[in-house]
């Protein structure tokens, strides 16, 4: 007999009420009295629990009052309505078999659990509402992120994760190697020999993938990537791991409106799907986790996103920088603090700004007409600050290689990069959305450890 | 005026016919003559070309005459039907703009190049056919998976790349590291001190993703990764790479027989859907890179796949020994050679082969009754040989300790995957997909560094 998942039983309640079916789970708590019994059972595939009540007509009651919690059993038994209870149905067990037990000392107990506690059993803490609810949700926005961009056609691309360029500049990275690090190969001068290493020269993991992403979109003209990005900086927040999730969309024949344009509707279509999806694991974050939740992520669902530039947004900005540890003047960056403010206190939605100095932005931004800002806009929403960087590629081959040269960059490090607007260049855009602070955004969890199925920060890489 | 693009063209050309249209590309080829020229047109956004008629009486006209092959357009014009012509329509140009102009020494010249010299450019490599198509289909079979899964309910799990533990054994690996190699820190007898890492420990890329998705399946009861994995194996063939992305499902209460309903289906459904959405690509590696291939896809998606046990498979290729170069005898592991026999001339058709002997599989395989053989099954299909590698996973705590105690594994090393064993154990089963050998097996392409965007093997770690 086929197992009944609890999802059908709850979303297709009518085929299965009143007929006997078999469900498979883990226990989540077990209490008997004299003559019965009752299960809460989870089986994986649904955030809410199943009641199963089992009898001391069984065979083995005796058995059944000794399970603990954290085993896993399969039961047979009709689902009948309970229209007394909370719950819309229960099983009345006629078998309980257990597939395989558990024990007292079972780690996640029915009583509740610190976060803090949780990242030590990051092999267990899935079976916790909290991580059904962000693990089926986390699933749910990647899935909805690969389905706005296969829907109009956007190329999947792959980017590496090993690179032999260390001219990404967006951060610190780690090497990747197979020399014998207790014995390594040396020149004559007595550095490294790299030439010995895997691939014949220094290697890293890839912290962006935007440069590669660049020319596909050039053959492509609408591509995305998704992929895990590395950063090897020694920043111990709630808001920084080593190892993360990155989408990088890049569009040819289009400029940062179109940019902007993509990255809202992008936004509000996972916003969209994940209600729409994950309403009971929505409810549990909005009740438990972040109060408000769903009325702030219906409201950007609705809301025309608002738009600023840099430069506009320092003069709104310098008028209450008695608010701000760090006070603003034009051609500093922005800190989260003043990020929140404006998307939180000014503009109550998300916003974009726009127009950054150039100083403070990346070497490929195109710059504006004024020579002083690029076509850079930064997404801002409520709670979290920014969520996606993005910008107009410079695509003159002239400006770019100057801005090159001003910074230092060496070409022959970007052949192929200035081949892109050598050989049918064009207006092109795209952004970054680094994928745990947009689940940290849709759920409300607080601190990236949480959002990540096994953590890379610092000091800590279990299992 | 936005641009349509050419993908809407054909598939909904009633549409735009006879209709003024702006349509933006890269220019495949241009040929004139005194008072007129054709522009071959790709967007990217479609396989197939447009072609843009051009008149001595645009202003331009000079200039047009000029562009040269590479070079990016944006044309207004009228899309007018030619039914006496090879090509449906065309467009009858008004102006053209020259977005981004090229060079007469643009490396992709109208002359077939090969793909070994692709290799050399694969910053411009996507913009040729074979490269279109490769990619295009790439994209395809990703989405295809993670449709598959989730509209199954399957929950994607990002499990980390970054791993700590060097215990998966399935291959030789990259070590990650943010130590200063020419002087790292040391400990007092000379070893490397590794509590200066990053991680204050050794870390490496991973092999694959099983025994953390194990951890999600006995919690949400069917997962799946797919993501990037690792081999520092110096294996310079056509079928190995350093970087590869892999897909590993992940499923509870379900066994070896489950696990391979779970492995057809999905490669059913992943040849259907790209037969489905990648006609034109599709018939271009029909006709020019392996013929035959639609009818055999097409053939596999309409069979019921083969099953055969080892024990029976070596029987059948040992009256056969005489065509082999490795000869095979109960206990040997099979070859590429063995493998595509038996799929390509003994079941024409995909084949499952069940039940290995537990010495050539790995060590969490669950021992069958007969305490010789593992509940093991490789996928084989005609042209490749193996595709996908699964098992039913060992779920008694005793017996998967005894085995790893056989083995030499250490019981500390492995404290979250034995735990899983003794906190509501149940049957599982998974298996794994190289997701370019999938590529390789829809598009007929020979060679791993042809279906990956910015291949990395021994020695060749480019852009």
């Amino acid at each position: 007999m086929e197992l009944t998942t609890v999802r059908e039983i709850f979303r297709d309640r009518e085929k299965y009420l009143n007929k006997e079916i078999q469900v498979g789970g883990w226990v989540r708590s077990n209490r008997d009295s004299k003559a019965f019994g009752f299960l809460v059972l989870h089986d994986g595939t649904f955030f809410e629990t199943l009641q199963i009540v089992y009898h001391d007509t069984m065979a083995n009651f005796q058995e059944l009052t000794k399970i603990n919690v954290g085993a896993a059993v399969i039961v047979k038994g009709t689902l009948v309505p309970t229209p007394e209870a909370k719950q819309p149905f229960e099983i009345q067990a006629e078998e309980i078999s257990i597939e395989g037990a558990s024990t007292p000392d079972y780690p996640l107990q029915k009583k509740r659990h610190s976060l803090e506690y949780m990242r030590t059993i990051t092999h267990l803490r899935p079976r916790t509402n909290t991580f059904q609810a962000v693990f089926r949700v986390r699933s749910l926005i990647a899935y909805a992120i690969h389905k706005f961009f296969q829907e109009r056609d956007f190329v999947y691309v792959h980017t590496p994760l090993i690179t032999g360029s260390d001219c990404e500049g967006a951060g610190e990275m780690f090497q990747v190697t197979t020399l014998d690090l207790n014995n390594p190969p040396k020149n004559p001068d007595g550095s490294i020999d790299y030439s010995k290493d895997f691939f014949g020269k220094e290697t890293n993991l890839t912290v962006s993938g935007q440069l590669n992403g660049e020319t596909f979109a050039q053959a492509f003209r609408n591509i995305y990537t998704f992929g895990p990005t590395f950063r090897a900086e020694n920043s111990n927040t709630t808001r920084h791991a080593a190892e993360f999730w990155m989408i990088e969309p890049e569009i040819a024949f289009a400029d940062l409106k179109d940019d902007m344009i993509l990255a809202e509707s992008m936004l509000k279509y996972v916003i969209n799907y994940v209600l729409e999806h994950a309403p009971e694991e929505m409810n549990f974050f909005n009740s438990f986790v972040d109060k408000g939740l769903i009325e702030r992520l219906k409201h950007v669902a609705n809301s025309d996103f608002g738009h600023v530039t840099y430069t506009e947004a320092i003069e709104i900005l310098e008028k209450h920088n008695d608010k701000f540890e760090y006070k603003v003047s034009w051609g500093v960056d922005l800190q989260t603090e003043h990020e929140r403010y404006l998307t939180e206190e000014v503009f109550k939605k998300p916003v974009f700004v726009t127009d950054y100095p150039k100083e403070i932005k990346a070497f490929y931004m195109k710059l504006n007409d004024d020579e002083k800002t690029v076509a850079a806009m930064d997404c801002l929403v409520p709670g979290i600050g920014e969520i996606i960087g993005g910008s107009q590629r410079e695509d003159s081959y002239e400006k770019l290689l100057a801005r090159m040269n001003e910074l230092g960059l060496k070409e022959e490090d970007y052949g192929f990069y200035l081949d892109l607007r050598k050989y049918g260049s064009t207006r092109h855009a795209g952004f970054g959305l680094g994928f745990e602070r947009c689940v940290m955004y849709l759920t409300g969890m607080g601190n990236i450890r949480d959002v990540l199925p096994f953590p890379r920060t610092v000091g800590t890489c279990e299992l």
